[in-house]
């Protein structure tokens, strides 16, 4: 019997409510999403007491599905201003689907202090949590295991979401319980931090399961995309990603001139070899003490999940993504995988959003508070995040923050969120979707990548400008679908390649549901999530204004292909046209 | 013969251009805000190449007309990020209209340091002036007097300007070359900052003089004006504005309950007589070395400025407004003149709107960083703005960036800009003006106060919701095109008491412009006025979503009258329903 939580940070009150008739076929982001929609008044203060977090598993996650253990977090964006969802990995949230808990709403405000969100299978209650103010990621949880055992699965936020900052992210536990699985973007930390709701714990002691309506169509679709994920060269085991991780991208974007570099100055950084996937690879099969292929959440064929060793052979961080080797490494103009594991393990204690961090450096570099390649300067920039220092108040709320405080124009953002680690003017598409998501600029809400850069589903050359509204209308939509059914977006790749791959997500979907959608009816649910947070963000005040990129992206020429960006703001009006009637 | 000044920063070129025939009858706002609506891309970054800035004399300003030494400038803001118009009264204004020039136009962005505009009736000229950065705006008048002579008019940024802060004001001298005449609100110093022009000096030696149609209906307008603002009370020469300058307002606002108080918290300041226009009145009066009833510039009828003195009876600062008073007093919790005069001033000094100062600060002692009262205080403050600390360049980006910086949702703006010195919640027409100019939170966009509070021009009960929408866009319609006219705001008071006053204002209108508007053709140029900035903001991506009030004047009652702002949504959004279509 699926139900939602509502907890109340006002009242100090958790009520368990039956799932209303019109969520019953939601999930993830489709459900946070919608009750963000349906709940949060849309011109209302991202900190102040209108605002809500959703929490909400997919539909598939906790069930046997392969690389399904993803969580949604629902709000609006302290960032953005507009609708957010941002999700990570976790088996936290496989245990939340496990005891058949659809969402977790939070809404209002505590006045006094800090609290924690404890559930189980026959209760969910909020308990004081002052002493975990302030704290590294790491001692809360080890506080939170010392409390509730470590079987359980955790939420929490860091220093940053005390603090407010927008660029703070929410931690999840990973497999084996490490503070390092990030609903990273959009500054949602900083919105429980608002709320006083600091942590939870979830523990699936007897829970009931995954409820399936047809569990041979289940094992059927199951093994369909298990085929097509040991199958397709990306995601198989000793694929690109298991072996060298997200990383695996440096190389593939530096050569295709798409690796923004100092702050998106170029398109190539001359150390990317230092820093690539291989590299990490070598260096931890070298040093011993990590591991390549992990996973985020157990139940994963993928893993490209890392744990990355110090010099001595010791475990020092986890994990060393393509995007957070990318924006605190060529794009701050440092090549040290070990200063980069700093950084990032730095983002991991103090509650950062990786990416957003490192837009931020970049800019800050590109300002000249400190040069482009200062690793201890960049170390002691995130101590000011850390102490709250003026300096870090204005880093804490991401690149756009920080170049405003400056009077700094040239600053790589889309609604105010930094850009990932594709140059749009070297992978148009995914420019457009940078551009036009409701999410803010966001690679993996639309990634065309996949035929830009990697010819999966598909060959496209990146740097035309032609056609790309159609393949990012076609990627947001899909990976909406994805978003909100508990799948990582990696199955993206057999599912637009394999056609039994993307059998076997659809059909995995109506087993559990009990539904007979096709593929279209998929896509539709896909284009009808992305249609309410338009419609959310527009009636928070966004136009197609907000639809454009940064001015120097129409006029610098990127090297190497001295390319700008040249999709029109007219085609880019075109891409939501159904949606303005 | 009028002409248009052309100053491109890119090329250090300047151009004398014939003014357009579309341009003809517009003079200040109206014509900044037309130029700017014609020639900026209302989605271009304000600080960055494609905005400009247009310094535009009224339509009779250098005339012998009462009162009507005003000068325009206009620009897309860095602050509210949308169309701003922002004015002074000034000689420098009155030296321009002499000298026939309708407007500057300042385009383009100087990459090698600070330039300075001269203008004089053969020539106007860039040249270099570096040693200007950095300097107290006394030391740059001082600068600028040694170099052109004590009679050119000036125009400067402070260092503000130089740190492209968005509170950072635009100075003009006054009648006697005091560098305190503030075209202060909306941040256009910075956007002045980001193209490299410091200053202007502007010498009008042989001027051919404002070009009269038919000078016999002049001076029959001109007449009715005089006369109307010697009987008016509030205008007349011993009347409130003249004997105790615009801060008589201090105490029939707080009378009122409508006199904002510690950010906002209350409607009465316990200290309000010690901060009033009487007691500055008798403090200037009883210590000597300064001035009540001093002018802006030459000409003024009015007389509200003051020049106040220190305790040894030494000229100190000019001018202690009513709304500085409010702003860096009631409203910061601080009770002493002195202590006002020193924040004005450092205000002057450094370049800053005193308003979004004052309003900064008060959100700053909401927060905690210093406590409400503590004057030392806000000048340590004023100090870190001044050094461009990254505290200082939180506060000096305004009210609205720095409860952000603080992740604090209690800040009285709306479109960002910081609420002048009328509670909305107690003084509700003008609350609407606040809410729906598209200026951003701005009094002197339609001043609803003259009925609501003084009783001139009807009289209405501040405290009802009803009628205010009709009556806040009476008087944004007249505001803007009295803002065209170059005439001072103050002659609104005879204008809608006295009707041989409204008919001077007009009579003098179409005996330069050589027409036969009637007061109905005025209206309605102001009305066009508002629509072409409505549009503009439109365009920049503005929504109903920007018209509203802070969700905290929607639910704090506010002291002594316990009322919220209770203008609804819907009635917000018809005021400007002709615009809608």
């Amino acid at each position: 019997m699926h139900k939602i939580i509502r907890v109340d940070m006002t009242g100090k009150t958790v009520r368990v409510e039956d799932v209303p008739e019109k969520y019953r076929y939601l999930g993830g982001r489709a459900l946070t999403s919608q009750i963000i929609y349906d709940e949060v008044p849309p011109t209302c203060d991202p900190l102040g007491p209108y605002n809500k977090i959703v929490i909400a598993p997919g539909i598939l996650t906790g069930s046997a599905a392969p690389s399904s253990g993803r969580v949604s977090v629902g709000g609006k964006s302290p960032l953005t201003g507009g609708i957010k969802e941002s999700n990570a990995g976790s088996p936290t949230s496989q245990k939340l689907g496990r005891l058949q808990i659809k969402a977790i709403i939070v809404e209002g405000q505590a006045e006094d202090g800090l609290y924690l969100l404890k559930v189980n299978k026959d209760d969910a209650e909020l308990l004081p949590a002052d002493e975990l103010k302030g704290k590294r990621t790491r001692e809360i949880k080890k506080a939170l295991f010392e409390k509730y055992g470590d079987k359980v699965g955790f939420m929490t936020t860091g220093v940053a979401g005390d603090y407010k900052m927008s660029m703070a992210g929410i931690c999840f536990s990973d497999s084996e319980g490490r503070a390092s699985r990030y609903a990273g973007r959009g500054g949602l930390a900083a919105v429980l931090g608002s709320k006083g709701l600091k942590a939870m714990v979830v523990d699936d002691t007897d829970a009931p399961g995954v409820e399936i309506q047809d569990k041979e169509l289940f094992k059927q679709g199951q093994r369909k995309l298990v085929d097509a994920l040991r199958n397709q060269s990306v995601t198989k085991p000793g694929g690109s990603l298991n072996s060298f991780g997200t990383a695996v991208l440096v190389n593939l974007l530096n050569e295709a001139g798409g690796d923004p570099t100092r702050n998106f100055r170029s398109g190539e950084f001359e150390q990317a070899n230092d820093t690539s996937g291989e590299t990490l690879a070598e260096t931890i099969e070298k040093r011993g003490g990590g591991t390549m292929g992990h996973t985020c959440h157990p139940g994963c064929i993928i893993q490209c999940s890392n744990i990355y060793p110090d010099e001595d052979g010791v475990e020092f961080t986890s994990c060393m993504e393509y995007e957070s080797i990318w924006s605190l490494g060529a794009n701050c103009g440092i090549g040290s995988l070990d200063s980069i594991a700093k950084l990032v393990d730095l983002c991991n204690e103090i509650g950062l959003d990786t990416i957003e961090t490192g837009v931020t450096l970049g800019v800050a570099m590109d300002i000249g508070i400190i040069p482009f390649g200062d690793a201890e300067g960049a170390i002691r920039l995130m101590d000011e995040i850390r102490q709250g220092t003026p300096l870090g108040r204005i880093l804490g709320n991401g690149a756009w923050f920080t170049g405003k405080a400056y009077g700094h124009t040239r600053v790589p953002v889309v609604k105010r969120q930094g850009m990932p680690a594709y140059e749009p003017r070297a992978v148009k598409g995914i420019g457009v979707t940078y551009i036009t998501s409701p999410q803010g600029a966001d690679h993996t809400a639309g990634y065309t990548v996949s035929p830009e850069i990697l010819a999966v589903g598909g060959e496209v050359d990146p740097l035309t400008p032609e056609g790309k509204i159609e393949l990012s209308r076609y990627f947001q939509a899909l990976t909406a679908y994805i978003d909100s059914s508990g799948y990582c977006l990696f199955i993206i790749f057999p599912v637009v390649e394999i056609p039994s791959g993307m059998e076997g997500m659809v059909e995995t979907v109506n087993a559990v549901l009990g539904t007979d959608w096709t593929l279209d009816e998929v896509s539709r649910r896909g284009m009808e999530t992305l249609r309410v947070e338009w419609e959310f963000n527009q009636k928070a005040g966004f136009t197609k204004a907000d639809d454009r990129p940064p001015d120097f992206m129409r006029e610098e020429k990127l090297p190497p292909h001295n390319q700008v960006f040249d999709v029109s703001d007219e085609e880019l009006d075109l891409i939501w046209k159904e949606f303005c009637g």
